[in-house]
């Protein structure tokens, strides 16, 4: 069966979408740590991140620098934080998360509660900053 | 002034080296998480992982999977994930961590007292599996 994140590729489940090309996507985190947090996946279903063949490995890096600019232009932050866990959806992916502090990427805080409305500006603040 | 890793690359601060070649060097973190828990940095010293230059930004990330298939041979776990925080050290570094969870991952956690010996013997461990 196809992972949620293949059925957001396919368009069966909407995302705030944030960047898309050839090989790739990135769309907002619906369950925020802060605001401007940002998934980035490879479109081919790939569990592991280390398994992924080049050039998309290479090239989901070099996509995660220019959405990391886009995200710190649209949410000031000391440093855009990068994690990869990959236990929850076996689908690679990539949280971009602005942060001020260590605690900013901590997974075990309560995420945002955010209005579609206010996903829509976010996704639309950072798409303009790419 | 140096970096505290500049001065491991300069080898004015010892560690348990892992791997090293022209441009990068990885090394247990001193405080970790987990058994395994290790951090690779490129040679040069940027503070932003994202203001590094081609070809050492993917470089880095090409020798994380490297590492990250050396970690879980050594350390059997579901995943070896990855944090980039950089708010500690500004010397751009990659956390890789062999995790079964993702309370595994969390920075909050106590860190392992391990002695040096328990130290080498992982850093040997991660050497042979490389």
């Amino acid at each position: 069966m196809a992972s949620l994140f293949t059925r957001i590729v396919n368009k069966e489940i909407p995302c705030y979408k944030v960047f898309e090309d050839e090989n790739y996507l990135a769309f907002l985190d619906i369950f925020p740590l802060v605001k401007g947090h940002t998934l980035l996946i490879p479109k081919i279903e790939i569990d592991d991140i280390f398994d992924i063949h080049e050039p998309i490995f290479s090239g989901l890096w070099q996509t995660s620098k220019t959405l990391a600019s886009g995200i710190k232009k649209s949410f000031p932050c000391q440093k855009v934080g990068i994690t990869v866990i990959g236990l929850e959806v076996p689908h690679a992916h990539i949280h971009l998360i602005p942060i001020h502090s260590m605690s900013d990427m901590n997974f075990a805080n309560p995420k945002l509660q955010l209005s579609k409305k206010e996903f829509e500006e976010i996704a639309e603040r950072i798409k303009n900053n790419l």
